[in-house]
């Protein structure tokens, strides 16, 4: 099992700012992608959908403020059944998130890409808390030619 | 063992380009940090600063459009004797960028940060060989309170 892990902090950001981010629709349609439904949460299942197809996660722990957990129960092969974990802490004036999307078979080539991906959708999770403007899909980088 | 990996992809670019931007001075200096000095040819050591740092890396294998492989030989002790692996490859109109940086004794949260930083850079990397100016240090973006 391999693990993909990012880290983001942002400065005189609340973690109840990040924490809303991850948990409504409205706060993952402002930075993942805005085509975003569902029940978001703890036990139900958020759906997202970008132009080249979606994940299905259900959310199996959210504790306020300091972390949500997420179960993979639709998308690419490949992620069913990964896990992806978001921990937040305070750290002085700065909110720390650490990230991991965890329990990948093998560390095949589309895993490269999602890593790539997820640092970028964390980049605009980031300007989202900071600027109250992100780059969800379908206003994401392009990384990759599938994109 | 645990490993950062990553993947882009460039279209309408040749796999030269992407080479030039790995093994020259100049290149390296266009998308990492404008601070890169040392030598830039297989065999020879090539030194990165950064305001909070830098590394130390030999390149020990170089490959034409292919394959470049640096050894960390300075930089924090978490880096030293990791290995940062670069593989080109083409695909249709699309020059594909396989990034591995393998050999973390362990998971630490500085190697989350790293891998964020990774993918701003290599982010920065695209941006310079799709348009010619990328944003190296000290012109990137921070991920973190440390950066």
């Amino acid at each position: 099992m391999v693990d993909i892990l990012h880290r983001i902090a942002v400065e005189r950001i609340e973690p109840e700012s990040v924490y809303d981010a991850l948990t409504t629709i409205d706060g993952l349609a402002g930075w993942w992608t805005e085509d975003t439904t569902g029940d978001a949460g703890l036990g139900g299942t958020i759906v997202f959908r970008f132009p080249p197809g979606g994940f299905d996660l259900k959310v199996i722990e959210a504790v306020p403020n300091e972390r949500v957990t997420w179960l993979v129960t639709g998308g690419p092969a490949e992620w069913i059944d990964t896990t992806i974990e978001w921990r937040l802490r305070v750290d002085g004036d700065w909110t720390v998130l650490l990230f991991a999307h965890r329990g990948w078979a093998e560390p095949v080539e589309f895993m490269h890409h999602c890593s790539t991906k997820w640092a970028s959708y964390l980049m605009s999770l980031k300007r989202l808390v900071e600027t109250g403007k992100g780059t969800p899909s379908p206003h994401d980088v392009r990384v990759a030619e599938f994109d």
